[in-house]
């Protein structure tokens, strides 16, 4: 059983946030945006979205930074998924 | 008696939702956009809506998650339909 | 006298609601977008409509499913009369 | 003196609402959006407004419904008018 | 020392408000548009604003209506004036 | 040590506001958008600005009106400049 | 480990806020939008994002302004970055 994401989304599953400052002290982040670390999973197939063409640039295994309150959780088969659109990728960490 | 939809429009029927965790203990979820598993029932022809060209990737029989919200519930001959855009069905589960 | 609508605008007569369950309890319904059904009355000509070109796809008679707080109530001769846009009709009940 | 408008802008004169029902009962109407009938006046060009084509489907002494919150009231020599966009216009009343 | 407006902007000069009615009562007008009479003074270039291509249809001299808390105030050399978009501008009073 | 303002950027430096009248009362303006008097410091390359094709009509040097809340600004060596969009320039002062 | 930014993103290095008046009291700045001093790190590939065709105009090294709540803080191997659009860059420092 897999997720099979439409359009331009995209499957990624959470990596374990390291907000750690390098003395320890947990660092809070900004409060309305949370980035997140995680690893995509699965891409949808991009084309026409919205009206709009586009075309995806990340593929899975990349690890990627994303907004976190963009996404939506999915459960499946006891793992937790979340589905984001390629726009809410910020950046891929190589 | 059968709902026909329009446009971008995808008539979905609810699946009983999973939300509990290995161990049991069911999970909240996000507050504000709830994903949830359902069957595609019937789905709209697409073409030019709200300006735009759209190609309707789901057919009859097909598994989504989609967020719950954007949808409208819809009563027919006692039972409860789903109407959503294609645009807010996430993913195909496989 | 009759309403003939503007552009993509639908006049719609409500039909009476069915939102009884099997067991004839009454199903509150979404609090926030409450669907109805009723029937078609007029149709506009539809064409270039806020710089998008639309085509109409009802015609009177049609009974359908529309998003009731689209639309804008208009008595004529002592009837009641919805004026929707055809965006806000969800699916032509067969 | 007279108006005459820019645009897609129509200027109307508003007839008395008529808003009994058969057994002379007031009825208030949704309290967000008020339709209203009125006579059509002048009529502007149309053209290109706001980077979208605009055919005018109105014309002087058209009986008309509109959406009450979208016009200007505008007092001209004792008289007075409102100004809508064409949009605003929902029906024709024939 | 004169202004020149950019774009599709219109600089104005308000002309007293007549808000009397015939018997002399002092009409309140709309709380949240207030409608006003205004000289035009200078006419912006108009062509392409904000990605649209504007043409303008008012010249300096001419009476118009617009919508009053679309404009900016602006002060120069003693006098008050008022820049507003074109778009703002309701009716030239002839 | 400069600023070079990216896109339709312009770089402004404020001049000192005149709100007296002429019997030297202050003037307290609209609360929501303070027009302000500028001189232009520095002008970015225009050219494609969020999709749109933008041409710079400002040019270092002209005395312009700006809508105040619609800046940035920014402290260089002890100097403060005001950062704009062109479009919320609203008049050149000739 | 390096950030490698999506689209017309553009990951920077915050430099040391200057806040200071020449008499060295403190400048509130305005509330709502924080102007920044930051080092550009990388840059996205731009073209076409969100519909509309991007040119990336910074390189990395460039000192640049930007408005801090548009951007994302980001933390890598200790060291804390902000991943902001192009369009939030006001201005390179030369």
């Amino acid at each position: 059983m897999k997720l099979v994401p439409l359009g331009d989304r995209v499957v990624i599953k959470q990596l374990e946030a390291e907000e750690m400052t390098k003395s320890g002290i947990v660092l809070p982040g900004q409060a309305k945006e949370k980035p997140q670390e995680a690893e995509v999973v699965a891409v949808g197939p991009g084309g026409m979205v919205d009206g709009k063409e586009v075309a995806m640039q990340v593929k899975p295994g990349d690890k990627i930074i994303y907004s976190k309150y963009a996404g939506t959780e999915v459960k499946l088969e006891g793992e937790m998924y979340i589905i984001v659109k390629q726009g809410d990728i910020l950046a891929i960490v190589e």
